[in-house]
């Protein structure tokens, strides 16, 4: 082993001393949003910062600096996806490392204080009890931007937290096109007369039938149940709590079939994508997973470019009708297009693909100009509300189904919701080129032979983990960056089909 | 405040930062027990080690040794609570400051291996899969005797890991009379031709009904479900996760309905006495609890003087009666002997009162022996059975039923088992004690008036956590050393009535 192997080797050690921690971090927040009784709540906050701020000190401490500083320069000798590492953790180290642990931790306590106060807020819906936290955090974020740096926008010095080589100027040319060809299209299919029947999908379907439609699905796309579970929570969710323990949440709506089914599919695709990380990775676990706009994508993919194609439906349907035995009456067509309503929805988590990237943009464009101080906290409901008239055309009637329905606030996450967006464009840009490269594919899926769909993406994607940026990756298994047009297609023609609009 | 005060909240501080790692490392242990998918069990142990060991930093680092030696000597201002605590924690600081942090790292994962192990080798059946990691932890513990210190016997060097205050010879004195005393006594009990009928209790109980049963019986001894819950483990057991958040699981055999029900109220008196804390305690958290003894007499005080009593089911006999109407077919008094029956089983947590504390003085003798170096490891099994024969008259077919049966050794326990007999003895005389206080302690537990009762354990036993050694508090509260009478008297007076012994 040469010098370079060898300090490669230290990199990684100590990586996983850091990991350990934030594995435990991880079940620490599982726990808490899926088991914990309502009393325990008192004093976890304590014991997740100090979980949390060993792995930070792990991963900020001078000995990382000193490997990554030996190691620079001075890695011809390794193959390409450890030099890739090598990168993407001196930059994730260099970014870390600006901010002070006395910040950091006084960060930490401020967003679990704020999430209790956002619970409180929007049970009663009632933005101004959320205010003085929100506006505390916001001032968190401004010491951030300034502490990360940023050329012209502050806001692009929090978007690499979550999207790293992505600017707000790369968003805003994505945006507008977007907008401008997006809400006239809403609006065509709102107009058309021959609309999908919802209300197939609604009725009384029993937790324990759900559940198993959930498990056969999961079973159907690949997601590995023994390194996994499912349960329920309150948000759906995914959670890497070990190296090999991936598991997943989703929740059930008695009176209606798609919410449950289509959660569990999707933390089934982050769960497909943490359990095809390359061996090399699984002791590489950071605070949040960098590039969430590949880990969005990867569940966008399964719950609708496959979830909701008519191809997955062809063999899926006869599953669900042997669970359900009231589908039986009910046509593939009519349930593939109940499926895929399109309807301007208040709620970001409720609503279709096709209205979703709204909602994205809308909160997008606020956090921007909260970032660059265009706009004050509590002018928040007010902006929201005209916006959404703008962009949906719905107005909400209260905070709570209004500027109070996302948690990620609460949680200190600016320059979050558009890994969104992005996951949207990144599936649909990766399954176009998927389609090309296997020419077969939706055949294959029709026949659920979705093996072959996820063997592509897990030799393209998943075993790469973070160590690509998002636009890197997707530059390199699509040969283009990321870019609006294969989403619109993908949209235009799925929905000019189901809305019959010639 | 003045100087030591100021001194004391720094050491709860500590204290503190300490107890942050140790619930974390007790929700990871409840989550594998409990939760964990089979497959993420890879990469666990390390991450058990890595935050066990933190809160180890923490609780032995300088800065705690600092703050305790200046508090020595200069304590009179402060309550005898706290004077007390700060006695207990010295004593427990210098004895983990003997451990060298290397040596307690390795055993950390020798325990986390040979666990694996001795589940396969259970599985198996095959003593001499499990010898080999047996003799690496009895080698570790020859280590933790010298590094401890002993005056006679390096048994002595162990115990107090989880029952300080109790010597090898204390045991010995209590032993001697109380197999003199009891062997004859199970010999007769079992000759006595007008034996309880325990085919009453088999049958098929469903799980959910099962489960209602347990909650009930939790509800009505005062369990607090707001911070706690229950759960489905392979082997019951109690976890403190956080400073508000006291967990118990159950197991449950479908056949049989007395397993759950006694296991889940057995755990829900651990479970009170950790809701029961002082809230000076709540932030005084060990790897183990320190007085294992105490914590089990609440446990065995629960399950068995209380839960098995005449006066118990006078009230709760109905309770049952309403979940499962077949037993409204049985009069209480059958019941109440079928719950009582005493037959010497091979499996220690299968068995009754009675015979219970032979089980554990078989493990104790062997253990003295390891440790003093007069028997071997590989000669456990033969041993085992005899002395099985010797006190129990009963001989396993194999090692899984015979010296594989507990879990304990492979987790490095040794020293651990004796707390099981105090625990009975404790139970008992402490019984006796709220007998003599509260006169009609009986009438009122049989109106199902069972709050007299843990409110007179909340104010002698439990809101003192570790401050007292177990022997201690027992002549605190009983104005006696531990002694084996009240134990045999209870004993002898109730099973001579159940068994008509005159």
């Amino acid at each position: 082993m040469n010098n370079t192997e060898r300090l490669f080797k230290k990199l990684l050690e100590q990586l996983k001393n850091a990991a350990k921690f934030y594995y435990a971090f991880d079940l620490l927040e599982w726990d808490q949003l899926i088991k914990m009784p309502p009393g325990g709540a008192k004093g976890r906050a304590e014991i997740y910062a100090a979980v949390n701020t060993e792995g930070f000190k792990l991963l900020t401490s001078d000995k990382m600096g000193e490997i990554l500083k030996k190691l620079k320069g001075n890695v011809e000798n390794l193959n390409p996806e450890k030099q890739l590492l090598i990168k993407r953790i001196n930059a994730i180290y260099q970014r870390l490392k600006v901010v002070p642990p006395d910040l950091m931790k006084a960060f930490n306590e401020a967003k679990s204080r704020a999430c209790t106060i956002w619970t409180e807020a929007k049970k009663k819906s009632d933005f101004s009890i959320f205010q003085p936290a929100l506006k505390d955090l916001v001032g968190f974020m401004h010491q951030f931007a300034e502490l990360y740096g940023y050329e012209k926008n502050p806001y692009d010095g929090l978007l690499p937290s979550f999207e790293p080589g992505i600017t707000t100027e790369d968003l805003k040319k994505i945006i507008n096109p977007l907008l401008k060809e997006l809400i006239p299209f809403v609006r065509s299919l709102i107009e058309q007369p021959n609309k999908p029947d919802e209300k197939i999908l609604k009725g009384h379907f029993s937790e324990r039938l759900q559940r198993k439609l959930s498990l056969e699905a999961l079973k159907v796309i690949g997601y590995n149940f023994n390194k996994g579970r499912l349960d329920i929570a309150p948000h759906p969710c995914t959670a890497a709590v070990g190296p090999e323990d991936v598991r997943l949440a989703t929740r059930f709506v008695l009176k209606d079939l798609a919410p449950a089914l289509f959660a569990s599919i999707h933390e089934g695709g982050h769960g497909l994508y943490e359990q095809g990380k390359d061996p090399l990775l699984r002791w590489v676990k950071l605070d949040t997973d960098y590039s969430l706009g590949l880990h969005e994508s990867q569940s966008l993919m399964w719950e609708n470019i496959v979830g909701r194609s008519l191809s997955f439906w062809k063999f899926f349907y006869p599953k669900l009708q042997n669970i359900f035995p009231r589908f039986r009456n009910i046509a593939l067509k009519d349930f593939y297009r109940a499926i895929n309503t399109v309807k301007p929805s208040l709620i970001r988590i409720d609503t279709d693909e096709v209205t979703y990237n709204l909602h994205v943009i809308l909160r997008f464009e606020i956090e921007e100009a909260l970032i660059k101080g265009e706009i004050k906290v509590k002018d928040l409901p007010e902006l929201w509300n005209k916006k959404m008239k703008e962009y949906l055309g719905v107005v909400p009637k209260n905070d709570a189904e209004g500027v109070l329905q996302d948690i990620h606030w609460s949680l200190g996450c600016f320059g979050y919701f558009p890994t969104y967006m992005l996951g949207n464009l990144y599936a649909a840009q990766l399954f176009a080129t998927a389609k090309r490269e296997i020419p077969e594919l939706e055949e294959e899926i029709a026949k659920g032979n979705l093996s072959v769909f996820l063997e592509w993406l897990r030799m393209k994607v998943h075993r790469f983990g973070l160590i690509y940026e998002g636009p890197e990756l997707i530059r390199e298994v699509t040969g283009e960056s990321p870019t609006l047009k294969f989403w619109l297609d993908y949209i235009k023609e799925k929905y000019s089909k189901i809305y019959d609009i010639s």
